[in-house]
């Protein structure tokens, strides 16, 4: 290493070591307003949580700091302008609002007074996602201080929306409605994690998501099974044929035109996913599952993170309660999840399921399809200069080589791929033990810290490499 | 006609004349008693109903009359022998407890304030099963009065229980506790129908029934559907794909020995359906169905009546509330039911589906199947003297040719034949439109009559042509 970034680095660490203990204080501080968006109860302190967040970046330094409101909780929107107008523009996504959590669910303290224990802070929001909103803030200082600035390298932005755990309802509507504002050249989203402690890396796409309910009808009524079994068409047995339908017998989903204008794995692509230290059998216990199985042609990690998929969320139909009915129900359904990969369209994998449900069917059973508000994938390319400034920034503070990963879940970060026109970028320093939407929720503050000093480092770089923003 | 023919008919009809209104009035003060199995509040009311028809027995001339406890509703068992200790001995079977029934379901009256409208009359239980027992108290009497015996010419039982309409859940316990009692030569249910007012028909068979409930279980709990959709095995997707399964192509049951020992029918069998006038579009107006669909070859009447079958009863798994959930359930649940024909066996059965089921599984789903206790298939032949007795008793009655039916529901009935090692025969005069589980059940008086004749004839013919048992 050269001895301008070891200077760089050792001030950077300087300032975070001096700060740190100020920083967990009013990350602490923030943990206790359980600003939990799925209960209404807490809405409140979901408002509460909004207006500490901006007066603490205030504090912080940004010159601009607004609450926007929604019809449910709102965000926090704030603005640090860089001296340099030619400066890229980054915006900053990440959430306030928390996941439910009660004691009685399991925790071994209170999920809403934080506390340490072995070098781990446990709380809900810890890792999802308050600390890792909250890493940005001493993020920023430690990098005016190493870097003797007084606003930072680029044009910052944050928006740290609060109905993310409940689904960012209104997040699609607030982004189009102050597009003006939130122009970026980038998005970088703090709301994942990283491979484990060990092997720092960086997400490079999220899978999308189409969701529909499917409901089939057949009798009018609940009809007898003796009187009317083995000659009428029976919406259960239906809905299980069109679910055993979506599938091929090499585990590819059989909807024509599903797989439109997916993009595949480059070569590149599925040797750095092989690279990672990936172990099938504690991958499995993650899942807990008992098999592996998936689309034939791709590693476990190639099906989760860049394939796409159709599961079945929920069946239902006729009798379920204890003993039995002899009835043949009158209607049945199910609830599928379409991941989608980069290339996908949600609109063209809607239509491809409403055409190919009803060839399915057998005469006499109607069926009607329900589809929810989709979210669209997205994927950074290997090669784009924000992404190298990120793996950079995060090798710096970690000291060991940067990897890569994906996340097969879908998140409200499209919304402002698709609105702003702006690639997404990913930043996050949890890892898969830290509990999210699980009892005991925590984050490891060294890894914390780490975030801390990759973001840093990061507005420096982008600076640096990719001055004029494409 | 021959005239002793005619002298018999016209003098069971006057005793039946002079003694309808009484009839009538009896019937009606049965069906005042609200005897619901299935709702404890009623249990008062089953064990009264049993006294009342008890009482009624003794009153009509059985010597012997018992009411017999089980662990739920009381039966009730009565018994008049014949002179003649070499005739044969005929059980009656019935129930004197009915389905649930409340003024708002839709009746047009008090369920249980039986009401003459158009010449039927209108209670809970009128057809299903009070009208269809009591018709055998006047026909014995009309039997006596009209050949001027003091006692039946067969030696006559009566069985009629109160939990029919709860799954006859204590019955084949009573059947073997009493079996030195209820040895015959015959059993004659009296708890079918016909196949309309203007056919009358006899009953040759039901279907048996195996029941069980498959349970699939993957992941040890609910799992993100984004984090690992599509690499691990979805125990929704297992079950679908397990009951899509259970057909093949031409609607067959798939499942290897399923079909074993099946008493294929006869030319001559399907030759007597197909003379029936079957109306296809007035069949799906009472299935409540838009389409038939069965077994490849057969017509309807023959997959609902003489074809096994299997069905999905209820199927469950997963997130079925509104809007959607992105998870892989951890299990997932169909119940079946297989209605079985003559000469399968359901323990056999229950071995085929237990092989099957594991066979169609995928790796790393787990299985649990749970099995009701099983009903087997009655089917009584064609050319069985009873048989001819009970068509030509019904003949006589209604004056035009009777015809062949099948049930393919299934009884308790099977019950008796399996304990007694009797051929079980079919006397019903209920026709489908009687609404039998339904709001505004009813009885049409000429046809309860009709029943009241054919019992009368019954007797004699049977002693008369049957004489020495087999
Ligand atoms: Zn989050
Ligand atoms: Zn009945």
């Amino acid at each position: 290493m050269s001895q301008p970034v070891d200077t760089a680095v050792s001030a950077v660490r300087t300032y975070i070591a001096q700060h740190r203990v100020a920083f967990l204080d009013d990350l602490t501080e923030w943990l206790r307003i359980p600003s939990v968006s799925a209960q209404p109860d807490h809405a409140p302190d979901v408002r509460r949580s909004a207006d500490w967040l901006a007066a603490k970046l205030e504090e912080t330094g940004f010159p601009t700091v607004e609450v926007w409101p929604t019809p449910g909780a709102p965000a926090v929107y704030a603005e640090w302008p860089a001296a340099d107008p030619g400066a890229p523009t980054v915006l900053v996504y990440g959430h306030h609002d928390v996941q439910p959590a009660a004691r009685e669910d399991g925790w071994d303290s209170e999920p809403f007074a934080p506390v340490v224990r072995d070098g781990r802070l446990y709380a809900r929001g810890a890792a999802d996602d308050k600390g890792q909103v909250f890493f940005h803030t001493l993020g920023v200082r430690a990098h005016l201080a190493a870097t003797g600035r007084t606003t930072p390298a680029v044009h910052l932005k944050l928006l740290i929306e609060g109905e993310e755990e409940s689904g960012s309802p209104h997040f699609r509507a607030l982004v189009e409605q102050h597009a003006d504002r939130l122009t970026a050249d980038a998005v970088i989203v703090s709301d994942t994690g990283m491979w484990s402690e060990d092997t720092p890396t960086v997400c490079t796409g999220m899978r999308g998501l189409a969701e529909c309910e499917i409901r089939l009808y057949g009798p009018d009524q609940d009809i007898h099974s003796g009187s009317f079994g083995g000659a009428v068409p029976n919406p259960a047995t239906a809905v299980a044929r069109l679910v055993a339908a979506l599938h091929d017998e090499h585990a590819r989903v059989a909807i024509p035109g599903f797989y439109d204008g997916v993009v595949e794995l480059t070569g590149r692509e599925r040797e750095l996913f092989a690279e990672l230290p990936f172990d099938e059998e504690r991958w499995l216990r993650t899942a807990k599952s008992h098999a592996t199985r998936g689309e034939a042609g791709y590693s476990t990690l190639e099906r989760v993170w860049a394939r796409p998929t159709a599961e079945v969320n929920g069946i239902g139909g006729g009798y379920q309660g204890p003993g039995s009915k002899t009835i043949i129900p009158s209607s049945a359904m199910v609830k599928l999840s379409f991941r989608l990969v980069a290339g996908q369209d949600p609109e063209h994998v809607r239509k491809a399921v409403g055409d190919w449900v009803p060839a399915q069917l057998p005469e006499g059973i109607r069926h009607e399809i329900t589809f929810s508000p989709a979210t669209r994938p997205c994927l950074t390319p290997l090669d784009h200069p924000a992404l190298r400034s990120v793996v950079r920034a995060m090798g710096r503070a970690f000291g060991t080589p940067v990897r890569f990963t994906r996340e097969g879940g879908s998140g409200p970060a499209a919304d402002l791929q698709d609105v702003l026109g702006a690639p997404v970028l990913f930043l996050g320093i949890s890892v898969p033990s830290d509990g999210w939407h699980a009892p005991n929720e925590k984050v490891d503050l060294d890894l914390l810290l780490k975030g801390v000093e990759t973001s840093a480092y990061l507005w420096g770089d982008l600076a640096e490499h990719w001055r004029h923003a494409p």
